[in-house]
């Protein structure tokens, strides 16, 4: 169905707009995606609720509404310079993982752009799931949202604590420290959670106290890498 | 020497300040950069011309100016939320690269954080020097200068065309064709310049078409690894 808005008063802009919020994204269990590739990809994943968008799009089922709209109403909902024309509601969907042999583990990840890099590096790399730590920033998160490029469309995301999942899996840490083996020694166990950690602060002590392997990335001249870089190496080693 | 700044309107402040725009740091030779870790690598590179600070910083020579001003001042030129109560104002200086066998070209990078994170990258992995591309976003902006972590303060910087360096070194370049080798598969050249491309569009047609060596990450379910990812991947593998 196409609708038009006119107002920037319009109940559904403002419902929209209200998402940027991190307390409406939960109170609602909504967020916002931007572009036609998210969008296609979402449309796929049957995560699409309603779409803003400056002309009708062609391809869209007809039980999506499609709000037809002028680009200066667009750019009150948009969070990128180029949003393509193109914002959509999701309905946050809680995908269950086939299996969990493969798992990323965000330790108190900090920054949005950090945490969307990581999902799509981690469906790039076919892991199973993702699992988000208490205290890491929100996965819908606008910039989160953007630099998954879709990939939190597909990619299982989990939400708790380590010790919930640890059970049959290796636990192996990234984290600088004297005793860490070189990943590229570390032989891939068929079964395993990696964790890495916050930005600042790397990975919380106990966890590395009670960690199966303990590894690093070695590196010269400074003292480490951006997390998310750290994570795509180490994913590339442990595929 | 420590002197006070009271006014928005102080003229060192004023010049501090328009180093946010591209044009001006060009006509100064001058750029912004901020924290103390990051200051203490510029101190050490010898970059650094002034310094605001909300409390005098014990470290500094005598030489340099530190202005000592409180918080909401200071946020007129910090462009994070937590710039630490230290701001400064940093020569552009040419490093002469001692030698260029291990060099990162990037090719119309852009966006600044990948631009930064590229840079902290390519200093942990010990490379020579990065070649940045005309129509590259500026390495001197306040978001690629906060990714790199300080790393612009040690990494050689060139600007140019990579006909200019490719001389006596192979071209590798990575791209998502047909033809491309995987990375795990291709033997490091002695002396090489790995390419980097564009966000959306990839590297250039014509570098391509004249590389020595085309190579590829493996991927699923996905386009494209975000590009700083995918850069921190090769230089793991071509050390």
């Amino acid at each position: 169905m196409i609708k038009e808005i006119n107002s920037k008063d319009n109940n559904k802009l403002k419902h929209a707009a209200s998402l940027k919020e991190s307390k409406y994204r939960k109170e609602y269990n909504e967020f916002l995606s931007e572009g036609k590739k998210s969008l296609d990809m979402a449309l796929k994943a049957g995560n699409v609720k309603e779409i803003f968008t400056v002309k009708p799009i062609k391809e869209v089922p007809q039980d999506i509404t499609q709000y037809v709209l002028k680009e200066d109403l667009l750019k009150k909902i948009s969070s990128t310079k180029n949003p393509e024309g193109i914002v959509f509601v999701c309905n946050v969907v809680n995908r269950k993982p086939k299996k969990l042999n493969k798992v990323v583990y965000l330790d108190h990840i900090n920054d949005p752009g950090n945490m969307g890099t990581i999902i799509r590096t981690a469906l790039a790399f076919d892991y199973d799931a993702i699992i988000v730590s208490e205290g890491s920033c929100d996965v819908y998160n606008e910039k989160a949202i953007a630099a998954s490029k879709g990939a939190i469309f597909s990619l299982p995301i989990l939400h708790g604590d380590l010790d919930e999942y640890r059970e049959g899996r290796q636990v192996i840490v990234s984290a600088l420290n004297e005793k860490a083996v070189d990943i590229k020694d570390v032989k891939k166990p068929q079964s395993f959670i990696l964790v890495v950690g916050n930005e600042a602060n790397g990975v919380d002590e106990a966890i590395i106290a009670s960690a199966d392997i303990v590894t690093k990335i070695e590196i010269k001249n400074i003292d480490s890498l951006n997390v998310a870089i750290a994570t795509g190496i180490l994913m590339d080693h442990l595929r």
